[in-house]
């Protein structure tokens, strides 16, 4: 059983039966089953089930925010505008499909020395699909993976997160309907419930793969378990980093401004977002752990948590980071309700960020570390003792090359250790578009070209099958030589 | 001390120190120092360096022949060829390369709700390359692992493979000279020996990827090694299969062909090859296993295996073969000089074919099995119980569709099952072109989605790095509005 409780009051409303083991093996026999079908629709079809089920979530926003709200507390602006980003994202990414590209479709003609071969990228089959606690919409039960899953041709069996558990089964019902208004076949998608379920799912034979967004901890669980499998399948985890900011020596005078920006970015959501910057390096002398104290005292932010141990964990890393070396500068304190948590600010010495060190790794929450560095030697000693992150910030003096010297090197190295480069502009936000990577090396992703946000999330759900000396008519339609679902291909190497 | 054996006489023929801890970390910093500047080197150039490679081994094909021979016993004329297909295989990468089409470039321009987004696929930085015994040009040191890395913009180390280590290492001096006289940076290839060598460059921290050819428990000891890092990397690792060869029931009349083809197929290169046909699925009544052994008598191969673990290991899994219900139906006995080994046909029962049994897996050298079915049913409960292969292959009726009823559904499941499927056509050549696929679902491969051979090998080693908000003249060349590198661009999701 889970209950869904409201983290403003820290009250039960509700609870939901976990799934049992039948009901698992019986959701992924139904996937496997309908897997052949998906695949082989063509991805037009296949948009307008998706758009079917972002038509569905548009006409019942206001229930679903109503009842997101209750059991997340992230208010009903946010979760208004999350809810027409789902939306906006089933239609993306089923756009993408239709545009054929994720397909690689190559063809080589036959030589005397080679013989002829026909690429074509193939869905893996059933994706299990575990979402996030913070985006109940956008990165849940009908966010990026299951969307992208869908688009890509592979049916989607989720597991619904406790932290929204009543809202997931009510995702999961409207898109059952939906999908089957729209024509998709029976086991295209289904939920399931429970901690049990989740192990059951990730094991299951035929679970083709795995995609993940949430903590490192639970990634990497998840991970471990599919790499014990008879048959090992890949897990896409996308998982929480620090995401360091980097203010140049040049840029020293934009520190006030920049302090300002860092914490609303840092304590956006109540600090909850994979992308929140948890770390920002200043140049020595300009005093900017007060000035990132003060900013915060200004924002006044009252953070109220997903869920009980999630507040928790928020006082526990700040003792954490203390324990490690840090130092509190600046704290709005918890308020008294439900799961409230504090907004604090830390600083540490350069000298403190070593390998293996608390202070290099994610605090989830209001809670960041301001760490000055003395010189560009510093600079770079500390950089390079940092984890992948998902995304890294630059403030540099301006946008003229010239006049920012250290500027190129570090948005090279920054490259190096993220999935995205941001200069004078917050990583907070990750938009969907068709340019956008969001993953980055280990740990923060633990396939590091993988996206889980953008058009290339598709990438993710697809294998490469050669077809060599087959005859047409037995190739997929996408690798035919009518091209009867419009790709793009490439032949003898030219694309066309 | 690795020591060089010709397995014509089992005789010593030289020996091989073998690197020292020192010397692997030293040639994997320098890697890691020349990671930067191999990266950012337009990928024209990198097709010089390349070519410089190529021609050496060109120049240098009598004396390389010679040596490869004397430690593999392939043959003068298989070898030859080889030599020249790697030095194609060089230029090929680098040519994929020069297309630019690998380094996937997108460019959102900024919308009123998103920013300006461009996305590059960079360089891992050093791979670790682990070359095949069975192709000492064209899957060793300078195969296509490490042509693809380097055509990627990726220093190599590769560690040489025992069963030619003195052609590894000649091939080493050879690359390392030319690569030199046509500019590319110090650091940017190195080769090490032994075997302690090998984990340690698995576990070196600036390694950032490993690919493999070779054996399931070599690649898998190697991608658990990988596993176990602080920092995990990904291994790429291709392993041996059985890849099924299936005769549809309306084909039956073409057995005796097939049964020729069969063998021609697998005994090639001493059955040394991981696409080599291991198990032949035929219409039941038709004699199958008798026809096959017929066509061994007659081709009367005489293998020589490439080590003397190898030669022992043909003989210990005949055993294995039988212990497991299998018969031997036909054998050429084993010759009396060096590595010799036999070259054996078995045959079992369909109900012999279960899931956990050794009749499911590889057993490496001249050896097959033929299985009859008694009707689709049991054809496809064979199927479904296969482990997934690199290869697979149909023999039908004939190319008109209409004309074998069971072809398309037996295409549809050697799909999901295998990376390759071949109709009419052997499994064993692999074409390194466009459209080629050298990769399967697990075991056949450590990553399902990627390919050791053909332009998408590049794909494995590279990243995608966003970069938003950032200035044009600190975006990588290949993502820059003047497009200098003049690669193939996506614009506001367009093809250009």
């Amino acid at each position: 059983m889970t209950t869904s409780v409201s983290p403003y009051d820290g009250r039960e409303r509700g609870e939901v039966a976990d799934s049992t083991p039948d009901e698992v093996a019986d959701a992924v026999r139904r996937a496997a089953a309908a897997a052949a079908q998906v695949a082989l629709t063509d991805p037009a079809v296949r948009r307008d089930w998706l758009d079917a089920v972002a038509t569905t979530l548009e006409q019942h926003s206001d229930e679903l925010v109503a009842l997101a709200d209750e059991e997340t507390a992230l208010g009903e602006t946010r979760l208004t505008g999350e809810v027409a980003r789902t939306a906006g994202q089933l239609r993306f990414y089923a756009d993408v499909a239709r545009e054929g590209s994720y397909l690689g479709v190559a063809i080589d003609r036959p030589t005397p020395t080679a013989p002829r071969l026909v690429r074509v990228n193939e869905p893996l089959g059933p994706v299990a699909v575990f979402g996030a606690s913070n985006f109940p919409f956008a990165f849940s039960v009908l966010g990026n993976d299951t969307a992208s899953a869908l688009a890509a041709g592979c049916p989607v069996v989720v597991k619904a997160h406790p932290a929204h558990v009543r809202l997931s089964h009510r995702l999961a019902e409207l898109a059952t309907k939906a999908l089957a208004e729209a024509g998709a076949p029976e086991g295209t998608f289904a939920l399931v419930s429970g901690h049990q379920a989740g192990v059951d799912l990730v094991t299951a034979e035929e679970i083709a793969a795995v995609a993940f967004t949430g903590s490192q901890q639970g990634g990497l669980a998840l991970w471990r378990l599919a790499n014990e499998r008879a048959h090992v399948v890949p897990v896409f985890a996308e998982m929480g980093t620090v995401n360091p900011v980097v203010v140049t020596p040049a840029a020293a005078s934009r520190l006030p401004e920049a302090a300002a920006g860092f914490v609303g970015s840092f304590t956006l959501g109540h600090g909850q977002f994979c992308t929140k910057p948890g770390l920002l390096l200043a140049p020595a002398g300009h005093d900017a752990a007060r000035l990132v104290a003060d900013a915060l005292t200004a924002a006044a932010p009252a953070p109220v948590m997903l869920t009980a141990p999630i507040a928790k964990a928020v006082a526990v890393g700040v003792e954490d980071l203390v324990h490690a070396g840090a130092t509190v500068v600046g704290e709005v304190p918890a308020g008294t309700e439900g799961f409230a948590a504090p907004a604090v600010v830390l600083a540490a010495r350069a000298d403190a960020l070593v390998p293996g060190s608390r202070l290099l790794e994610e605090c989830f929450g209001a809670v960041a570390l301001v760490v000055e560095y003395d010189g560009t030697d510093e600079l770079r000693r500390v950089l390079d003792v940092l984890q992948g992150s998902l995304a890294g910030t630059l403030i540099a003096a301006s946008e003229h090359p010239a006049e920012d010297p250290d500027a190129p090197w570090l948005v090279r190295t920054l490259a190096g250790q993220v999935g995205r480069v941001t200069v004078g502009d917050w990583p907070t936000g990750v938009a969907y578009t068709w340019a956008q990577q969001h993953g980055g090396p280990w740990p923060a992703t633990s396939a590091p070209a993988a996206t889980s946000v953008g058009a290339a999330a598709l990438d993710r759900f697809v294998r490469p099958v050669a077809y060599q000396s087959v005859p047409d008519a037995w190739v997929p339609p996408a690798g035919q030589d009518a091209n009867p679902w419009g790709v793009p291909r490439r032949v003898d190497g030219v694309r066309s």
